[in-house]
């Protein structure tokens, strides 16, 4: 038999989701628009692949749509967190800062380019990396040279941070941008689950050097498998696109390359996805934020639970609503999601830490990661498609 | 002017080239069968990521139509190539034979390993990789020893080889399997380029232990972007998809990931294309057996030039045909590309041998790489889409 207080919170959830509540998925793709129409033209052409004009629609398109200067779509998220890490210097025996609460993908990235990820605890306001903690975390193990900044406990250089706009909430990023000019620290910001979301009415990707977004299938906008790299420094731009495509020398026929470069360009027929997707985002916006408001106004009368709303000074796309339980309610997390899942509605879990995987058990990190291991324990996201929200607006 | 000889060589050319003359591609997709119906199945029920049964369908089809016991779907032939070397072991500080006669993502996957790659010679029946004199050089450099083989000048491990099939010729296979066994070297075959090519009645691909394919938008067969891994060792098939998907653990909900893998899935909707696309591989194969057969007739009465032939014992795709001047008139290849493209007939040299490239400037190489230098000094690849063969079967 379920728990009372289970029973409760179920309820409250189930009073928000309309439709077959037997089928429910945590965040799908909705095809509503042109979609058809760009694929069809890509098909019908035969542009399919690495040539073609809707690649370079998108990338103007988020350009224009998150107030980069630039964008440089890639083949997923990993790969332009990867490539952002390169643009910015990281290099073999580095280490980068990264949330201990993220998906593997930022830490991953880390790791292909020879580096160590360096893992940091979060803020309750904002789910993402505490610059606050971070300051004073820095001060101690800190050792700020002519050349960078380096760890005094490991010897290595701390080249980069990589905050992790979690489920759409933007991280505080003025003080972060502060602290990384102090400690000569690059900003990249992991922007995979935040287009749409707005930090001091900024889009999220403009205060990193470069940033990464991603459309896989479950995010805001899906090409199928798609990200992008943004960015307001031409010169990191054009780097960007050179090394994402192998970085052949241009030549009308030759072959030849000046770096080791990668296979990461977003195919064709999946940026004529994105460009309709993209048209669509008003749409998404607007009834994935009447379906966080439905939530909120669900749980609001309830004991032992809250909805996360987006943090002060920000506006956040919602991508994915997170359930917290009462610390006192955490062990009740589990139930919720046994009994959710089986009854056909996915609801999961944050993400298994970082610092927890044993893959990563030799990477350094604080010693007090202590409010990550808490929101990871009582934390639950909701199922969150803008078509859920379609009734409500 | 023109050299008369250049001209009876274009001439040749075109005598086969049917259609519009001044917009010939190099080689370009042709999707007249169910590409429509599938990719937009995919988009009617959205699944067009990750999720979706496309990706299963396309790996089987794969599998049945190489005959290799299994494939596994990914994201591009660099990240199959990639795989394949992660799959066999090839670690930090390895070394790697290649081919110094071959597309740069033979090399740059070995980099990405953080292995070096170790160039050698082709041989002129087959374009690739000549095993009698690796035979030759190995007895000269290599110290096999119980964990495996050496490199007496380096003395780093050399873990594998990765024969090229170029153009879509195959390799002569069975000497490499032989002196692999003896070298203890793993075989891994960069098919990339060798659907629907046969080495003495077995699909490519089969020989190695694990091999990659490509469906970039030139090859004789695309997906937008996509390759593929082939094995016939399950365990290898599993960890290939481990691997491919981020390592995750399976679990209804939770997120833990055992390994630093990688996010090189193919999207559902690209394996819907590649499945439409491998359905028309008959007609593909004919049709561009036919093109190539009619460039063989053009030039067989003609002093100075030949095309490329399929080796003995092997069915080539033909996926790219190759003119090869003779040695004395090496001197004309820059015309002839210039000349073509600049009228809108698509042709281009061999790659830059990749011992001929600064970023490989450190690599080991065999001292004689001659044959390749020949070969390439005087190959120019002809406009090879299947499509030009129509007109001919």
């Amino acid at each position: 038999m379920l728990d009372m207080k289970l029973e409760v919170f179920i309820g409250a959830m189930k009073s928000v989701l309309h439709g077959d509540a037997s089928r429910i998925a945590l965040h799908e793709p909705n095809f509503n628009g042109r979609e058809w129409e760009y694929v069809k033209q890509c098909i019908d052409t035969g542009w399919v692949s690495s040539v073609g004009s809707f690649v370079d629609r998108f990338e103007r398109d988020l350009a224009e749509f998150t107030g980069a200067k630039y964008a440089v779509a890639v083949v997923n998220g990993t790969a332009a967190l990867h490539v952002c890490l390169k643009l910015v210097g990281v290099e073999q025996g580095d280490e980068v800062l990264v949330p201990t609460l993220t998906f593997i993908a930022t830490a991953n990235a880390v790791s292909y380019c020879g580096a160590t990820p360096h893992f940091v605890d979060s803020e309750t306001s904002t789910l993402g990396l505490d610059p606050v903690k971070l300051e004073s975390y820095l001060e101690q193990i800190a050792d700020v040279r002519a050349d960078g900044c380096y760890n005094r406990i490991s010897g290595r250089r701390i080249k980069a941070v990589v905050p992790m706009h979690t489920f759409g909430h933007p991280v505080d990023l003025d003080p972060l941008v502060e602290l990384c000019g102090r400690f000569k620290i690059e900003l990249i910001e992991d922007a995979a689950e935040s287009l749409g979301s707005y930090y001091k009415g900024r889009h999220t990707g403009n205060l990193g050097r470069v940033s990464a977004l991603s459309f896989n299938g479950n995010k805001i906008i899906t090409t199928g498998g798609g990200g992008a790299i943004l960015t307001n420094d031409q010169a990191l731009c054009k780097l960007a696109k050179h090394l994402t495509t192998t970085a052949k020398v241009p030549h009308k026929w030759s072959f030849s390359h000046d770096m080791v470069g990668y296979n990461y360009r977003l195919p064709n027929i999946n940026a004529a996805l994105g460009c309709a997707q993209l048209e669509r985002m008003p749409d998404f916006l607007r009834t994935k934020r009447a379906l966080a408001q439905a939530y909120q106004d669900a749980f609001s009368g309830i004991e032992g639970a809250r909805i996360q709303s987006e943090p002060e000074h920000s506006t956040s796309n919602y991508w994915l609503n997170a359930l917290l339980l009462d610390r006192s309610l955490a062990h009740l997390r589990d139930d919720f999601l046994a009994a959710t899942n089986d009854a056909g509605t996915m609801t999961r879990p944050a993400w298994t830490l970082m610092h927890q995987l044993k893959i990563f058990d030799n990477c350094p990190r604080m010693h007090d990661l202590g409010i990550a291991e808490d929101i990871e324990r009582r934390l639950v996201n909701l199922p969150s498609s803008a078509k859920l929200g379609e009734a409500l607006v």
